[in-house]
């Protein structure tokens, strides 16, 4: 993988320039690109030549990978869906022009599931072409981990950061709702869709954030406090593969020894029926969201999506409502229960990445906290007995989201002295 | 103005058919459209052939005037601005498909100020053409008030719904934040831009929001109970005209007289700091969702917009973040003030509609309203001394948006009472 923290500092260092980053990132790119298909678009030329005069910004003129949801002027952007085939948006995206502000160089449009659900593309995971990359972030992840590009965009609705994050092996960050804007990216549910960002480690992806946002992010200066963590286990925690259940408690067992505080917290059933309450979010609105595409080509959407929609159309508002109130109570609840603690340790996914190209796997430890719209954290660092990885999730406070960042690099660090 | 409740009702009788109630529309619109020119697109031909088999529809096929910054599949959407000239989008919007689903036929696009911003449009006020109608929705308010459709959709940020349905005479709500969808409508604020509703009357515009959301928002059937009413004069109340404030009592008068209880309410300094903090959230979003006009075509932007980006480069995230949480508090403390009361009556506008066509008017009495994502609506049927229309406004708490419609309902019935 290619550390963007590091790129950036030989960058400014003047030991390498930016089009020298494209290059090593072409480099990967020839080398591994038709094994993992990981771009739906891509023109290294013009990214090379995008490259010059960059090494003074933020960004370094580093590239960046970007779902294939989010608009750009200069390559095309098909949402993953033949429905939008050849589509070429007249502007970019807020979060693709915040990018290049910052001196990034959009590489290319990487692989998603079929707007954003869950019928995947043609990505396959670096460390096992048999297993899925997670979706529907799909491309953006495994660009990473193939080291395609130090940073990526994608998105998530309910599970399409942290989890791909994971089963690739790669960082990645969920932050609070609405600190990256979704403007310009296509919408499957407006009270969800979160834009975040993956690199090689937290620090990286804390660089990363820093620049796009001109924000206070970064956490690679000096020692963070020891974070006062507490291990979470879900309603769902029976559905986490013992060696993911090892791998969280490896990762909360790690901080502690490292001088973290770790206690245990049991959430209330209100955030069961919190987690129940974001499928309903995402349907009702995915139902209007994408209206004109199931209201005129709903034999082109993916038969999964056609399901979802058609289950939809049948969501009363009131359901809808009642959904909404319970995650206004959960949000609120939550602020109590995170008074004395800077984040929660649990799982990011199930378990590794399903062997199957079918599936992008299940967002079963990820709806919860989209729906709380709270900033969640993919620590990598950690392998099963197959080798795959094993991502464990840091999940902070609203708006805290650099106490969510010094966090996971915290674990992170933590466990990587453990290994 | 052709009222959408008895349109509906006679096309429901069989009295009238939906291309029926396009011939009456063709007959203002060829009437006045050249002095008034509230359309950026119109097809009259393709109007009336979409109009075919919608009478057993819940908006029986009734002709819907759609602000030009919401994208359709079959009609150009140029965000009122030359950057855009000739853009055909791919899909709909959602509330474009909305209103399709709910039967509606979009009868053409009206005309915005650019970019739905302060630079006016071709668009006249149809009670006298030396005035503005009033923006950023300029040509859905006039095009109601002139009665080439019974129905338009605009947006506010700040304040464009309610002003223009002010100037031109009709009614209108800007309804609780999220309650419609601002997928596929071109973007200003993230956090503030709602799309709204403009019709003849409070009972019209009741009867198209329960078509479009199927929400039971209608107020047409009985008699509402008689609303908990307070008048509010806001900060900046000295900004409202002699003839304003005038109205706005009268219409707490006539609401009192017809058996509502009308208390005062003076909004605590609090509200003061959130009327600021609305141009710090708008400003500081703008730069970001029009990061690629801005970034790529600056010149090609009015003044007033160039003027305000500029500015905007320079807002701290720190600023933004303490204007969010001032917002938060304002919303918090609101539903405190609101526990026992139905609505607030006060300005719409500082008055009636400026003489000049070169401003759209000020936002003054809306900016606080749409930062706290509460319903209003407004509530025509006064005129000043020079016979424009003068309208008053009542505002609902979060989520109550038929009490909302209810109240000005009751409101607007008081006044019709009085004349």
């Amino acid at each position: 993988m290619l550390s963007a923290l590091d790129l950036a500092r030989r960058v400014a260092a003047g030991e390498l320039t930016p089009q020298g980053v494209v290059d090593l990132c072409a480099e990967a790119i020839n080398a591994r690109e038709a094994e993992i298909g990981a771009f739906a678009t891509l023109d290294l030329v013009a990214a090379r030549s995008r490259a010059e005069n960059l090494a003074a910004t933020p960004l370094r003129g580093l590239p960046v990978g970007l779902k294939d949801i989010i608009d750009t002027a200069d390559l095309p952007t098909t949402y993953g869906t033949a429905l939008y085939a050849g589509h070429q948006p007249k502007s970019d995206a807020a979060l693709a022009a915040m990018v290049r502000r910052a001196g990034g160089v959009i590489i290319g449009k990487t692989v998603t599931t079929e707007l954003a659900h869950m019928q995947p593309g043609k990505t396959k995971n670096p460390h096992n072409g048999a297993h899925t990359p997670g979706g529907s972030s799909s491309g953006s992840a495994a660009g990473v981990a193939a080291g395609f590009f130090p940073i990526a965009i994608g998105t998530q609705t309910g599970g399409s950061v942290i989890r791909p994050a994971a089963y690739c092996g790669v960082a990645a960050i969920k932050p609070s709702f609405k600190l990256l804007p979704t403007v310009g990216i296509k919408c499957m549910s407006w009270s969800l869709d979160t834009p975040g960002v993956f690199a090689a480690s937290v620090a990286d992806v804390a660089f990363a954030m820093a620049a796009i946002t001109g924000r206070d992010l970064a956490v690679s200066q000096g020692s963070p406090a020891p974070p006062r963590l507490a291990l979470v286990r879900t309603h769902a925690w029976r559905e986490a593969s013992e060696a993911m259940q090892q791998a969280v408690e490896a990762g909360a067992g790690a901080a502690q020894a490292a001088g973290a505080s770790v206690t245990e917290l049991v959430l209330p059933p209100l955030f069961e029926d919190a987690f129940h309450a974001q499928a309903t979010v995402q349907d009702y609105e995915a139902y209007r969201a994408l209206a004109w595409e199931y209201d005129h080509h709903r034999d082109l959407l993916p038969a999964s999506l056609q399901a979802l929609l058609d289950k939809a159309a049948d969501i009363p508002a009131e359901t809808y409502d009642a959904a909404r109130r319970t995650a206004r109570r959960a949000r609120n609840a939550f602020g109590g229960l995170m008074a004395d603690l800077d984040g929660l340790i649990t799982a990011s996914a199930p378990g590794a990445a399903p062997k199957s190209l079918d599936t992008t796997g299940m967002p079963t430890f990820n709806r919860l906290w989209t729906l709380m719209g709270t900033p969640c954290v993919n620590v990598p660092g950690q392998v099963d007995a197959a080798g795959l990885p094993l991502g464990i999730q840091v999940i902070g406070r609203f708006g805290r989201d650099r106490l969510a960042l010094e966090a996971g690099w915290f674990v992170e660090q933590a466990l990587a002295r453990t290994n």
